[in-house]
């Protein structure tokens, strides 16, 4: 049995936002730790990992470990529905993950199970050699300022500043930020900008981001929640020069 | 003569929201205690009512009932146009429907009356088993949630609650209502999710919907003004099981 | 070498939305009194000049006059990314009009200059028979009521009022405004909705619009910086009655 009781529905928005941008269905697994996620999208190219601990809950209850197959469409439609004010409620049977909105009424909404077989994909082990935090919003204004003359977005960190950047035909963007720490080498890598904004989309999980960054690797973007019950995070592959 | 005025354009614009797009074409019909229009649309699916009382008026004269025929669309477009500090005033010559706002500027609105056969239907009469008021807000969450797995809704009602609900093939939804009211029947009828979404537009007539309900019968959605000033009212044909 | 920093954004953000939409690609002049442009657009029916004096700059330095040859489309794309509490620094280089937005972040954009033989067009001189002036939103107004009806608009002056209306198939709209000014002439010309719109775009420039009209001349639109600090103004052909 599992049952799980939340009285804010913002970080299940939030972050089925982003992941529903990436993958189409998700394997959800509950046991008595908490919920979680790991998922690769189709053309293997970010990596998410969602991590919900059974301390967010209100209420938490899963006696028996469960895997909830879904697609993530059709749950981000739901959860659109939430009110701020609503408790929102999970649980699962036979057939369907069940959630239910509690406010001036009760709403109820049953999703239908979805038949996968999924060999749930282990989060790949990268040692880089830069790990920084950056605000939320300094990430959302590069990409919107980069998406101005190009579609590849670089991000660079050295020793004073964090840099996100683009070359394009009619012009050059580039966005700087004194990060503040303590880093002691220049690296530098390219990703795809629409890719990058899909893991944007959960910027209300947390209003800082911890970026990690190495030369030609991919990037990791690790969201922690302000009280440690829970994490969401990206891995990007990066894309060479000779994509271009 | 006809001739209206009003200090708060809200009631025609939220009214007629509904109307226009539920019924291309209406006859306003005017006399000494006040303004009234009943339309069929065009399918025969919804028939809407609106009756707004003389004592409505900040000034209202009609010595000789008119019937003001015009394009609802038009009407609504010029209606939209209004702001809320306006005042709104109403008259007719031989070919225009006039509606003047008076604000920092006096702007004049004429549109052309139509030539229309028009035989006023008659709004039928039905005794529905069942009559109870709900909040405007959980109607029009209820096509939202609904709207996500089905373009039907089962409306029932029984002792305890008011439930609006669909089965789809992706899912299902209910939204379950404690209405407090004295019922000692269980009825429920099934109905197009989109002409619900029409009726709904009306949201700012009243906060509170009287709705009559029975088993595979028309839906009866009843608007009263708080000051018992006017009332719009919708009948809408059931879809029957078969339909699907 | 030019310089200019300015602490708010938002009196070019509105100029350049109205100029962008007027024409594709402008000439800015810059000299040691400030920045000017002068521009027609492709099928010579809308003049535009704009004016921003070195006293509305925080700094400003321009020791040898530039001229900047930019896409307008480019430089709104740009001006739309800054925030209200950004300074914008200004500056060019041999190949590209650079822009700086400094706030939390620092972001820099060069927008490639563009390779135009530039006749500067010399803004024509009229004698107009009466001037006075509107406020904005009464301008803005007349042009979304008329849209009801009509995609001409006639603008009309008499000792009283300023008026604009039109007369379309199926209805009119007319806006009547008490100007309070000294006129003693009763002048009107028509003019295309759809170019009136494009200057009105640039509606936070000025709160009030000084008009310039004669009968069947163009129309003149100046909007003065409350400070004295620069100008933006707009002359547009009239439509004569046999366009139609």
């Amino acid at each position: 049995m599992f049952k799980a009781e939340l009285s804010d529905s913002n970080i299940l928005k939030t972050s089925f936002d982003a992941i529903s941008s990436i993958v189409d269905e998700v394997q959800i697994q509950t046991d008595s730790e908490g919920m979680r996620l790991d998922a690769l999208d189709r053309s293997h190219i970010t990596f998410v990992h969602l991590e919900l601990k059974a301390s967010l809950f209100d209420e938490y209850v899963c006696d028996v470990p469960e895997k909830i197959n879904i697609d993530t469409d059709e749950f981000m439609r739901v959860l659109k529905r939430a009110k701020s004010q609503d408790r929102v409620l999970m649980s699962v049977d036979d057939n369907n993950f069940i959630i239910t909105f509690e406010g001036d009424a009760t709403r109820t909404f049953k999703i239908r199970l979805i038949d996968i077989e999924y060999d749930n994909p282990t989060p790949p082990q990268i040692d880089h050699p830069t790990s920084f935090k950056v605000r939320f919003s300094i990430l959302k204004d590069s990409i919107n300022d980069i998406d101005i003359f190009s579609d590849k977005i670089a991000l660079e960190v050295d020793e004073d500043y964090f840099i996100a950047s683009a070359d394009g035909d009619f012009g050059d963007a580039s966005i700087k930020y004194l990060h503040g720490e303590n880093i002691n080498e220049h690296v530098k890598s390219l990703f795809s900008l629409e890719k990058i904004r899909e893991m944007l989309k959960a910027d209300k999980f947390s209003e800082e981001a911890e970026i990690r960054l190495g030369s030609d690797m991919p990037l990791s973007l690790i969201l922690n929640m302000v009280t440690g019950d829970g994490n969401l995070s990206f891995l990007l592959a990066p894309r060479l020069e000779s994509d271009e």
